[in-house]
């Protein structure tokens, strides 16, 4: 809000190249905000204003704007500034950075590094995408057990400035193997005098660089700690992640597990951000694939047509009863599908879950199918709609949503922990595509319903 | 996973009173793990356990443990016992146990505290529900501007045990007024014999105690922080709020929206733990709102009814119109309300979603309708299933489903932001909720299209 207000104030001394005045008011505010500014700045403004900060403090504001425009920005500098940038920027963040971009620009970029940097840049890159490498910044405190906590003050002050927080220190032994994490509390309780080693409780939750990205997350939210050490399977600390970025991809995961759920490719772009091409692109995918399982219902519908042209009043309940198949067929996919996501359940759980969802649709089924027997009684009674054998429909709508609601509670259930048996992701079992499965089998108990209960009357 | 490995061995030493061991292997634990532990542990061994574990780690351990075994573990105590137990207990987590709790026993239990603490749980209980109040921790750490940084040291190593983080120290003035926030790095950095006032950058984050919880979310998010400062409206510092309590509230929020989408009522226990009675009555409520809606379908389909009797063949398509208009609804209303969740668009940019979902509706459901010419053109041409009038039949399958997406889109795509704009949360629109509504509009579009394509042929 404040960003939108001081917007123009900004441009205007930029534009009058008030530079002093501009350091001022950006020393007041606070980098996140800075960021949001030069967002919003013409872009050929932000060269300007990148090129006025100081470069670490370009470098700080650089890690909090958005890929595109970083890239936007980047472009719009000489090679000699977007390198001091490049360099400065913390490893984690410049990995985030170059993952999204075009791999003829990352290596381009990667160029622009100092030999040390790049290093690092092309060592976090060659981490498989959504592993715990691609979060990981070498910008961490290690000291050694034989070191006094003074001498452990000390040394944090000589190299903690670059270090991402101080908040942990990390203890390693002479092969740069992990020991033990301290928190820094525990560092300013001790007795100056004493040695590392005698504080240590040998104590500590690591990740290793390989892991899922999940797993970061899980452990964040299990361990309550803002820093986590990272290690190779021998141990070695390769560096830590912090909970700021795991806290975004935590977010990212239910972005993409949401969108699946509606029935799209997930999509990182920020919606007034992506082309409409895009969007089309990512949404046409799945509706076309929901679209050609539901021709399937055309088909089974065509084999019912002559009990249809007999009883047309069945066609009238069709779209009734199997939007209440798919509505309970989403429930119960996204109540499995987000419980599988927290861990609350796993694979080994399939059967108290077949349990509990087939329970849930025989008493859900039998509440629906009541209100729909209420309502074909009371236009068939009373309004005479339904013709002379209006209880009969009655009960075929009754009994196939019972039915109906039963199968897709059952689907929606099972699905989810079918195709993460089979290595897939539970999410793709989205609402809509449960709805699609239940849709087709819906019409045919339908009617299977209503051959039983109407032969030698309507049909 | 190691903890279901050691836990027979756990409850053998419980049930041999073998306690000396126990505390050995307690202590090599997270408190996390160990909690998870207890949950996994009969009742009855649960009181022995926390009866030998100290005061302040049985306080401990049991904030990782959730309320419901919470509430089990403190009935099986003795007064005494509970009482050391929720004294110890951090403020946040004590109201984030006692807010779940039915009043008769949170007032039990508040009568166990101690004048002090006693004082604390009914101030933070008295903060509105999802307020930042009700996150609040007590246990932070304050100094004045006069302190040298040594002074704060001895102050922190003094005070600071109690405090949920030394990570960031806060200053106040005499009033209590909160100045400044200074992170840990900082003191660690200057020079002992320097005053506080002199490393104030008097630029700091802080929330009003009465803000949404969203607001924490989105602060924690933006800002990177571990902990905020919370103050009253005259800007007393009241307390802090930590991350690990934010990342936690982000999470249920997520769930919240995802069980929306899902069309059923939030539900906050796991999965395993619900009873059956509470997941229906959770699921029947919406299941029963969304039935109702569709028996518009059925009245609608009534209106048709002469149609279809003329020609049955229009009842085949009737399910794949509709469920792709639900589709496609779904897609945009998914897309809307997330990102109106990440703040990615508000109600102000209700035109450019109208254009958006507009246009994708128009090219969607072209596709779609691409699709369904084809199938009735094979199927009418070479299978000759559809009788003389299949060309006709394809267009109005076509068009229809042109008019059915473009309708679904802009339903799915307006609906959250008009929820919104009244005041309800948007999440309220999930997928089956639009779905149902464009189902009724959508069989209307069907055969409207036929009406006018098929009168004097088939109509």
């Amino acid at each position: 809000m404040l960003n939108k207000l001081i917007n123009p104030e900004i441009q205007d001394l930029l534009i009058k190249k008030n530079f002093a005045v501009l350091k001022e008011i950006v020393d007041e505010l606070e980098l996140a905000d800075v960021a949001e500014i030069v967002a919003d700045l013409p872009e050929n403004l932000r060269a300007i204003f990148f090129r006025i900060l100081h470069t670490n403090l370009a470098a700080d504001v650089f890690e909090y704007i958005e890929p595109e425009t970083q890239l936007e920005i980047i472009k719009s500098l000489s090679n000699a500034e977007a390198a001091k940038i490049l360099n400065e920027m913390s490893p984690d963040d410049r990995t985030s950075f170059l993952e999204e971009l075009p791999s003829s620009v990352t290596k381009k970029l990667i160029g622009l590094l100092n030999t040390e940097e790049r290093e690092i840049a092309l060592s976090l890159l060659a981490y498989p995408e959504y592993s715990v490498g691609r979060l990981l910044t070498t910008d961490f405190i290690a000291v050694t057990q034989d070191m006094t906590i003074a001498a452990a003050f000390d040394y944090i002050r000589k190299y903690g400035n670059d270090s991402e927080t101080v908040n942990v220190i990390y203890v390693v032994n002479e092969q740069d193997i992990l020991i033990d994490d301290i928190k820094i509390r525990t560092l300013i309780f001790a007795n100056p005098n004493q040695k590392i080693e005698e504080i240590l409780d040998k104590n500590y939750i690591s990740l290793n660089v390989y892991d899922d990205q999940e797993k970061a997350i899980e452990y964040f939210k299990k361990y309550d700690r803002v820093a986590l050490p990272v290690t190779d399977s021998a141990g070695v600390l390769l560096g830590m992640v912090t909970i700021d970025d795991v806290f975004d991809i935590a977010e990212e995961e239910a972005t993409e597990d949401i969108h699946r759920f509606g029935g799209t490719e997930a999509i990182e772009e920020p919606y007034l951000n992506i082309s409409l091409k895009r969007m089309i692109q990512k949404r046409a995918i799945w509706l076309s694939v929901l679209f050609l399982g539901e021709l399937l219902t055309a088909s089974v519908m065509a084999y019912f047509e002559e009990e249809i042209s007999k009883a047309v009043v069945l066609a009238l309940f069709v779209p009734l009863i199997i939007s209440s198949g798919g509505n309970s067929g989403s429930q119960a996919a996204t109540l499995v599908i987000r419980a599988m996501a927290l861990h609350e359940i796993s694979i080994k759980n399939w059967f108290f879950v077949l349990k509990r969802e087939i329970m849930s649709g025989i008493i859900l089924g039998s509440i629906l199918g009541i209100l729909g027997f209420l309502r074909v009684f009371i236009w068939g009674k009373y309004l005479g709609v339904y013709g002379e054998y209006w209880m009969l429909i009655g009960f075929t709508v009754s009994f196939a949503l019972i039915g109906v609601v039963t199968w897709g509670t059952l689907m929606g259930g099972m699905l989810p922990i079918l195709l993460k048996k089979i290595g897939l992701d539970p999410a793709t079992s989205s609402a809509p595509f449960v709805a699609t499965l239940v849709d087709v089998v819906g019409i045919i108990i339908y009617f299977s319903f209503a051959f039983f209960l109407l032969k030698g009357t309507l049909l």
